[in-house]
């Protein structure tokens, strides 16, 4: 159930509310408009009898939910979500490209890196400290001693730093290093680390799973949003099919889809979505095409010696012409990338 | 095998090599190119002894082919391959847009149609006279009256039409009225219907099946070239997946996959690969970023009232706001649009 | 629209209704079932007014019907059909096995293993004259050729002949010399063969396109039925998923599924299904453990040199085997297999 | 890297090459086998020097392994996997099936529900005390007052228990009260989660993931084995398609590909593989006919009022039906069932 105050409500007609959703036992969300503020409820079993809200001051409508989801939700929040990490503002006018290597290798390997795409006007560093991996043989990530380096690249670069945590234990860690939370594919559905990320004071970043509906999706964000945290940033990273000329299959169609029913920001990760570096640039020129608010992208200076998913990493030449051109591209979607710093 | 003759070979030793190629029982297919010819030969069982042909005049290279394609491959034509319709060029460095109703219903409403889409600037008129529709029960078009109305289209409005074949039948008629013969999805491996389309002198336009591989989608369109059409553009229309926020799943990487491998054009069709009036603009503009030489799309004056696939069908004014936004994104990926002939 | 009519309805009262259904512009198809006849109404564009025919004599029932497809319903026509192929049962208490090479290669090969299969007891002779290839440049059949091979196997084993229809021009041919036209997968939706095998006096072997959802299976069946002949036999031949350890993923709950729905016999490929000799046995027995009427498989005596798909056939002594495994499982699901005949 | 002992090799021998193992800083997996002992070798980032190993006396063969698991592999252990867990066998000749409601809701109907799947000759009692959610919004299962009740289940039937940690902290008490844990689909790439399941006492019942290839769902339980905890089960549970007659397809010919490469058990969940009551006794026989080691089945008295699946779960009786029919159709692949306890 959604209850959307009146223009004219008070803070107090709000507190009000939100203290009357407590006493029945359930949860309230204040999610403050433009104009106006509206209440989630979330933790009831079934419907809530409206009548017991209808009458209270301040309250303009009392509407019932049939979605499974509610927080994630235009019904809920009109307006966009803006998560502002430092000086950037995710989901605004601008669009906002998080780059850097899969996997912090070593600290030389990122402070490079990081200067080769603070250099081309990325606004965010992306590096994995800690790697989920499909064997357990494979490298595994170099733990608390790559959110240190990542917090020297920040430090260096100026830029933030986003940064998958994997479960409970790196949850922890990632939330005190890095800037934004990011939370795998494979961890979509993670539902105990959901929880632990709505608890977080930090933006998540969370990924959609390989076979995940877009219902799904939105539920995986709920979770989060349900403890709590609205700063919730998705991204679509491709899903499984059958075709085989790519490693994933990048679904852009679930852009619009997204912007249709919530008000989150949602942006792409065209490296893992194709899996090849020759589809890299042309799926993030169409990403900001279909109105994505931002690409998550892997750079990497030498490719053939990355410890993992090296073959989908540009060059930093390359993702240097790709800011211009994408600066080029935005505003045809009346969006804007900043000039690069260094010119 | 693929012979590559020198730059300085004359005709002559170009048909002296067909010539030995038909005296050994295969057929040649000479392909100029902008500096040489190279000459695919199809019809062999298995490997042929090249030592036959090195001697000859004006080969620079006798290559063995490993891919199970030949003709559609840039080793045996390196340019990419531009297709003459009208004064259209597809494959060129303008972008092509074809637009119309998904079904020829009517003459006026056809004519009034063709005059928004003309208007707008579409660069040719397409619409249904045959439908392949999943019911036997389902409106199956207007056929070759369907086909004299388009006629008279392409007379009013000047753009050259695209309208589907869909058996033995129809091909014949659609090849005498249409300027392009569109071949559907589920007619993508109808190989008998490929070698007619095959054996026609109008190019035409191959949609991908909605579970084609990129291997299978080429080996179609190296059926129609095997029998000595070479003017065939291949169209992306989404593929079956799992995902239920669009009909299909439109891959769009699939465009610098047969760029990278293939001369021939490839257009994007976002009214079947999304099937939902929204998405259309975004994916068409992402379709024009990512790298098509054109897109399909549908156009309805009254899509409530279509006899099919209304709920897909852009509106006469949507589709003119969505030209002007392309014509400013195509010199973002060096191609361009001409202005809408009205202004 | 259904028109059921009562157990004491006359010949008489059946042909009055037909004849009232063509007066209206419409199409017949009277069903006659254990107990009564029901009376399919198709090519009405859109509701009829039932009115018309509540009157009539022997008349119980006149049901609207919501589901896209009517013939295949058991709505219609609630007992199972039965298809009789010389003294052969398609969809009754026997379950039914058709065996062969994939293609009819020569006149030795076909008969020989025609010998090896009916040895083992198999019900029909499988073998493809005509081979749908994805490539031009493959092994396309035999042709007129094979069938008359196939004929002369017939001949030779006493087993009535399934082979396989490609186009217009190959189906008249089938009709001709196979005992059942086998349609292909990738031929699921050419209406126009559809069509064509509806007017045919033989039954058809209709299998499941690889991206073909239950809905779409029923309706091109329904294609068939609309044109007058109702003997329809549905084939599950596995479907495209992202799984890679098969070649298609055989989707043995659609037989349940079908049961359910239709009273057309289902069978299953599990051949084709898998693509791996290995799994041909397990998938065989979990078909008929399922409630399969039928499996075709493929069997070859040297599978390494058999012209196409020689990995997925299974020799003459495991098809034996299975046979017998077959004869034992068989009466767990209430079904029999007869034994072989040289025992 | 394995080493195979050879057949006369002593306790001491294997002891001291799992000595050396250690000291190059590697993790020794002593397989013992029916007539000799592998031992495989895991930690080590890239390939070993198999010099060192070949003239430790009792040694038989040193074998680099490209494959990327190792110890889930035939290779390593030729022969099947038992698991003991009270009187039942997992992997051997008995077909083993469990059942239960999908979610403990009261002691009353866990009692009620044990009782009758007991009766009908269930060899283990399922019910799920966490329970993974798609919303965050639905009921998340009792948690530990579930595994107490399920405690008293074993205690009333004398049926070992089955039942899901979800994640770092239901994990030790599932280890507890459990007999064995389950591990489900959405967990299945779920890293941390598996290595703690390898750390466990019990024996793991890990579900393929909705998207796994065969080589991710081998690799994950490579995770838990990888730890020291050899008795894994693998469960197909369905993929997720296009396809629409079910709500996963339910990929049974995994079973036979599972069996060719791996020694450890593989059971089928029909329930969650179909999402579809009717479906469950022919999806349930079709899996015992290809060969799976068990079932994992869900049962209801009263499906209408079950808290989570209801739609999918059989009710007892017919429950007791299909343990008949499997009964009898278990000898057909040279298996069997113990009788029902009350006969």
């Amino acid at each position: 159930m959604l209850i959307v105050m009146r223009v004219d409500a008070t803070q107090e007609d709000i507190d009000r509310v939100c203290r009357k959703i407590e006493e029945l036992g359930f949860r309230p969300h204040a999610m403050p408009g433009a104009n106006r503020t509206a209440i989630g409820i979330t933790g009831n079993p079934g419907a809530i009898e409206s009548g017991q809200f209808e009458d209270m001051p301040g309250i303009a409508e009392v509407i019932p939910v049939t979605q499974p989801y509610k927080l994630v939700s235009r019904e809920l929040k009109p307006d966009n979500t803006e998560i502002h990490v430092g000086n950037v503002v995710i989901g605004g006018p601008e669009v906002v490209v998080m780059a850097g290597p899969c996997a912090v290798e070593s600290e030389e390997q990122t402070l490079r890196i990081a200067e080769h795409v603070r250099s081309a006007g990325a606004h965010l560093f992306r590096g994995g400290a800690f790697k989920p991996r499909t064997s357990p043989y494979s490298f595994q990530g170099l733990g608390l001693e790559g959110l240190k380096i990542l917090a020297k690249a920040r430090e260096a670069s100026g830029l933030p730093i986003v940064t998958e945590a994997i479960d409970a234990e790196s949850i922890g860690m990632v939330e005190e290093y890095a800037d934004i939370i990011q939370l795998g594919a494979r961890n979509m559905q993670n539902f105990a680390l959901l929880r632990s990320a709505g608890r977080a004071r930090k933006p998540v970043l969370l990924k959609r799973g390989m076979s995940a509906t877009l219902d799904e999706f939105f539920l995986a964000a709920e979770y989060i949003m349900s403890e709590g945290n609205y700063d919730v940033i998705l991204c679509e990273r491709g899903i499984r099919t059958f075709a085989d000329h790519t490693r994933n299959t990048l679904d852009l169609s679930i852009v619009p889809a997204v912007k249709r029913i919530s008000h989150l920001p949602i942006i792409v990760d065209p490296s893992h979505g194709t899996g090849k570096r020759h589809k890299v640039a042309p799926m993030s020129r169409a990403s900001v095409a279909v109105g994505a608010d931002g690409l998550i992208i892997e750079v990497h200076d030498q490719p053939e010696k990355a410890l993992s998913d090296g073959p989908q990493a540009l060059l930093p030449e390359s993702f240097a012409e790709l800011m211009e051109e994408l600066r080029r591209l935005a505003p045809v979607v009346k969006r804007s990338i900043r000039p690069s710093p260094d010119h």
